[in-house]
């Protein structure tokens, strides 16, 4: 029996699905799962495909061709360490391990270089699409040693998204942890998104005064333009589900508590950390977490009373078109955080992104895919040294002529009474960003006046302390 | 020669003020720096005073009664194991170690840990004051063994400031890390009120028109009233300031570009870990951020338009008590979400913090103290077991007589182009916490058309899917 050029260790749903993806391309997998209840499953489900099970990792290994290449889509962590031991003392000079788990970038740099001292090579890559993107087609992040993702590109870019222009959907991001944090910006900038859509929601209901059909309607719309997206256009769809117990619209039967996996908060401590302002999706990720105090929340809403929130009632077209300019700019900004972000740390840790690129493979198969990410990669196509997205001519039209409408919802919001965190963020931040001076003058004169940690001058370089009192 | 009751490691300007301060309560005290030039500089500026150096920590250890008391004053991180390590050695069963540096919890939980085992106390502290709290009288915030805590008590009670009413801004705040926790919390306020502080000052100055004179005025007044504290008192005195050099205004001449220690991002960063919503602060961490990128800034000013900023001119001292408004109830909005932080890291942590004596040892000492902070006791003193400090009558008053100000600022600012990111933060933090439903149903349902992570319901309790397509 021949041996497969690729092999696939752990089975959930993920791993299974981008196995079948892997042999639809025409290529026999080895499959293994640490519990051979999966394997046999698998197996069983799919017996004329090209799927070859092993039930230790000796015989798995045996199986592959040289260099191997092993997928692990194991639990991230401690599951991850776990199978890189069990596996390590079985592998040759060369073999490549690629962990497609949703891994934090540091572990994926510490891992990178251990098993870089054996003479493995480790490539961290993002894998973003769900089950269903794994299965027909995701948008891949790969990070680690050049010559070992060379040796893997072939497989990945036969099983990528492919793009509206045909173009496969994954490419090198760069050395060890790059990949992985690059799909870690992705999913920051997917809670960012997620938000501003709740809150053009927020307000089409309590300030407009729309309806459900009306909202499915609007998203409708709105899919067909500039918001163009896969987030769009699973939100016009949500309005018109009906539940199939109660008959009533299911979106009004969910409860309003936002779940998350830790992904939006990894992305906010780390642009903590590099010192890159994310403050729109870091809004995002608290709305989230308010939103699960859901007990808290109800016994508040009998104790503090707000503002009467009366829909609009007049105008209401061109209003929704205001609200439809807001969450577009928003997105735009928030895009140009979590851009500057991957700059960042590109700086920080030597990665030399290619944001063209970046944006160029989440346009398909990816939860975030959307026509305006093309506009991104032309931003960088034309100025690959951009500092920032606003300054780019295409998205300061956008700053000029949307953000009236911007400051129309969040000025309408706050006077109803309605949050929107990430809108009010959005608007701070562009505000903030295109101030040639901003108040923190006085932040540093009182920081040398209580604790004399100095101060910058305006008209000479240098630090400086005052004899305040 | 006697033995001393306490030494004092790390003579640089905490070190060597805490020394002093103990000193001046009539206690002789051991001193020892790395590099003896410190402690020769100390003794040589104090010949009189009952400081004994010691050149070797041995010598240092030797010079002490059982059990002994150290205070810790070294470079936060390396330093501190270093040094800890060194002197392990030495010590005996039952001997204190009292790190008064800036530490991160993680850090004094692990060392409580590890030097339990050798039968050595740990005690981390939170000391606040700056260099002049240090001489004259600082908060103290310490967290560890209980008894060893007694043991050391006297002291530190003697040395601590004294709140209006007399009382010692000293208190047991929990085991292990809780001290260096509600040290790192209070700063993290400490970074929300110079944020708040600073965009009243940008809307009095670019929306209102105020002079730096006025504005000094304006500044003294508040801090008359319910906004009475430190912060504003040296705001009020930082606008008269003149500039040696220049005969400017001082705090026109300072650089717009704040400076950081990472106090701050620590607290945001755990407020993530802990999904305990703290948006006011992190907007105030990332104001701070994103002022220093002031390169950036002036290129983005020239390039990106907002709207016409006009001074208001009409009914001006409306408005200005308007703005004081919104930072006062700004600022209770904060400390509910400081708080509530608080709250779920005793949970978390399992230390049984008392928030009202917290509030308490604020009062005095500390950059945060404020007449305000009385209120806050008050506030658990009634009910201890408050979610939320916005939930308590008194604040809400304060909510329900201020909202229609804070919305009035937000609104002007944000049509006038002045980024308020705090302030805008608080207000949409009130109207999400007092939101009975929020927009994250549509939030769940996305998540659960993509990914299949279910969501709940309204009428049940349980985890459903449904199926959207």
């Amino acid at each position: 029996m021949g041996k497969q050029a690729i092999g696939v260790v752990g089975l959930a749903v993920m791993g299974r699905n981008l196995a079948l993806n892997i042999e639809s391309r025409g290529h026999a997998v080895s499959v293994y799962n640490r519990s051979r209840e999966k394997t046999d499953e698998l197996i069983a489900e799919y017996p004329d495909k090209k799927l070859v099970p092993a039930f230790t990792l000796e015989e798995f290994v045996e199986s592959l061709e040289k260099p191997r290449r092993i997928l692990l889509m194991v639990k991230a962590g401690e599951g991850t360490d776990a199978t890189i031991n069990q596996l390590k003392p079985l592998l040759d000079k060369g073999d490549i391990l690629i962990d497609g788990g949703n891994t934090h970038f540091t572990d994926t740099i510490r891992r990178n270089q251990d098993l870089a001292k054996s003479g493995l090579h480790f490539i961290g890559t993002g894998v973003s699409g769900g089950e269903e993107g794994a299965l027909k087609g995701p948008s891949i992040m790969p990070g680690g040693q050049r010559d070992a993702y060379d040796l893997v590109a072939p497989i990945l870019t036969e099983i990528a998204a492919k793009a509206p222009d045909g173009e496969p959907c994954v490419a090198y991001m760069g050395p060890d942890g790059a990949g992985h944090f690059v799909k870690m910006v992705h999913n920051g900038i997917e809670y960012g998104d997620m938000q501003l859509i709740a809150e053009s929601y927020a307000v089409l209901k309590q300030v407009v005064g729309l309806s459900n059909e009306e909202l499915g309607k609007v998203y409708t719309e709105w899919n067909q333009g500039e918001l163009d997206s896969y987030l769009i256009e699973i939100t016009s769809k949500i309005f018109s589900k009906k539940d199939d117990e109660t008959g009533k619209d299911l979106v009004d039967v969910i409860l309003d508590r936002a779940a998350q996996k830790g992904t939006g908060k990894w992305t906010s401590q780390n642009a903590l950390d590099l010192g890159a302002p994310l403050p729109l999706i870091t809004e995002a990720v608290f709305a989230r977490v308010l939103s699960s105090l859901k007990t808290q929340r109800v016994a508040a809403s009998k104790l503090l009373e707000g503002p009467q929130v009366r829909p609009l009632g007049v105008e209401r077209d061109a209003y929704i078109e205001s609200v439809r300019r807001a969450l577009y700019f928003s997105k735009v900004i928030s895009y140009a955080q979590g851009f500057a972000q991957l700059r960042a740390a590109s700086e920080e840790y030597k990665w030399d992104l290619d944001y063209g690129t970046i944006a160029k493979i989440f346009r398909a198969g990816c939860i975030i895919r959307a026509r305006f990410l093309q506009k991104i990669t032309d931003a960088y196509t034309k100025d690959k040294a951009i500092a920032n997205l606003l300054l780019d001519p295409y998205f300061r039209d956008i700053a000029r002529n949307y953000q009236a409408a911007l400051r129309e919802v969040v000025v309408a919001a706050v006077n109803a009474g309605v949050p929107v965190p990430a809108f009010a963020s959005a608007i701070a931040y562009f505000d903030a960003y295109r101030s040639e001076r901003l108040p923190a003058n006085l932040v540093q004169a009182q920081r040398d006046f209580f604790g004399a940690h100095t101060f910058e001058r305006i008209d000479k370089p240098g630090s400086f302390h005052a004899n305040w009192s």
